[in-house]
């Protein structure tokens, strides 16, 4: 049996797991991110809570294939991120740098691209070689699985699909500097978006009170019949569901796989985005299965290990 | 030296070419596709041609890699083609039938996206390795190159980018049966579509005729000075900057390839597809660069004969 290392660095913590190779999980643990001085430590710590795990584990180093990790920006095909701004790093070559550091094998991902792998692997999109995930989060971010491989891009920039424009009417903002981007109306904080906006004109009653309301608030709503909250999850589907089949349109997927905080709403969630994909997919795209992500912040982990196996 | 054939088997006529692996074309020639008979005739026909030019240049099989081929249909990963309008064919297994025709090895590919991959191989994207063809013809194709690779999807129908929709409101219908398709605004069809459209409403002077009015018309317009063109040219670049905008977004090319008879009309089209492409792109792909392909009606044996040699 071989073994491999899937990393998932964030900004706050780095989730670490210990593959075998065929996907079971012998080892999870958590480090702090030191994101101080330019996250100088980040590679040494991983590296070193590595080393210390295959000796834990009196693992042969023969028997490793590598290191996977994801890390929170766009990563070229070379391994290398131009910056992020989440853990400090200006020009790092993240590949070289791990390598050198842990003496193994190292291939690198951007983080949403790499869950994308680990749910075609082991989650929401298994066995299937073409998928793409949404991560519905703060923001939405997403991952695009062509042939079973990562679209990386030119630049590491593939799949950015919550900054897909679905209203080029849109007067408010995106962070990105764009109006009408998918992310200001797909992401938890664009559902609440959406929320105020419907309740400072709709006077009719509803339980969503007016104050610090949450996308679980409009969701748990719905699941309670309230018809102002269900009206919200019809924009929120209808803007995502259009922008799907636009994707669909482009890189014809077998499943789409919804996860992030917002999906944790459930089965609730897929008529009101798969209705709106419906009435505009591309014919040749009109059997496209939609379920649920399954493998929650393990995702990162998994698709990391598979990174490195797939490159082996 | 090895040897390929590429072919590009249209409605009308099959192109095929005699190809040096290293990109020289060593002979190029036409037949007839014969339609007739739910296109049965048609690759008995390529095959037969394909022999006897072997024969004519005296080749030695063992130095023959193989047969690319492009088809008017979507084609999966494995060759096989589930029905072709322009050829009459249902279901039909092409690489395997073409292989055993033949005697040869042979891939199979959707023309647009053979034609994509030409333009990388020999084109207007020489040198790149992520990018994006849009064929502005009759109707608007395109091919997605990533990594080197076409993008070919589940069911073949990868790159369908004259059906993203650009234009929720739009009231008027697409072929496919959608409204609001890049097609009905960016297709030499569509130019015409919003040039009639213009010209009903605009009284101001113009050197634009109201009957019989083609695309070549009004950019011959835009080059001239005529103030109305040029508003039309804006509506056509604007919705294709804008489309692609949002493909780049998911896709993060390098280039750009405009193709199809449109982009006849030479580098005037470039600023109005470029200037809405940089109001909308996502940070990460403002430096995609712009060109015209240059390959005209060979981009398809080329990249039919690139096919073959990929994947030998």
């Amino acid at each position: 049996m071989k073994y491999c290392f899937g990393v998932d660095i964030g900004g706050t913590t780095v989730k670490m797991g210990l593959f075998e190779e065929n996907g079971g999980i012998l080892d999870k643990w958590e480090i702090t991110t030191d994101i101080s001085d330019e996250g100088k430590a980040i590679l040494p710590d991983v590296a070193a809570s590595i080393g210390k795990k295959i000796s834990e584990h009196q693992l042969d180093k023969n028997d490793i294939i590598g290191i996977g990790a994801g890390v929170p920006a766009p990563v070229t095909s070379e391994g290398i991120v131009n910056g992020s701004a989440n853990l400090g790093w200006n020009y790092k070559e993240v590949k070289k740098e791990l390598e050198e550091l842990s003496g193994l094998k190292a291939e690198i991902g951007n983080d949403a691209n790499v869950a994308a792998l680990g749910e075609m692997w082991k989650g929401g999109g298994a066995g299937e070689k073409n998928m793409i995930m949404v991560t519905l989060g703060t923001g939405v971010g997403g991952g695009v699985i062509i042939d079973g491989k990562i679209l990386v891009g030119q630049n590491g920039a593939g799949g950015e699909i919550g900054h897909l424009c679905v209203n080029y009417e849109e007067t408010d903002k995106c962070g990105c500097g764009n109006r009408g981007c998918l992310e200001q109306y797909a992401s938890a904080t664009g559902i609440v978006r959406l929320a105020k906006k419907k309740l400072g004109q709709d006077m009719r009653p509803t339980i969503l009170k007016k104050e610090d309301i949450t996308a679980k608030d409009v969701f748990d709503a719905v699941k309670a019949g309230d018809e102002v909250a269900k009206e919200i999850a019809v924009e929120f589907g209808t803007c995502l569901g259009h922008a799907l089949a636009n994707l669909a349109a482009v890189t014809d997927p077998a499943v789409f796989v919804i996860g992030g905080g917002v999906s944790k709403a459930g089965e609730v969630l897929i008529p009101y985005i798969q209705q709106p994909y419906m009435e505009r997919a591309f014919f040749a795209n009109r059997k496209v299965r939609f379920t649920l992500a399954t493998l929650g912040n393990d995702a990162g982990i998994c698709g990391a290990a598979k990174l490195v196996i797939d490159k082996a």
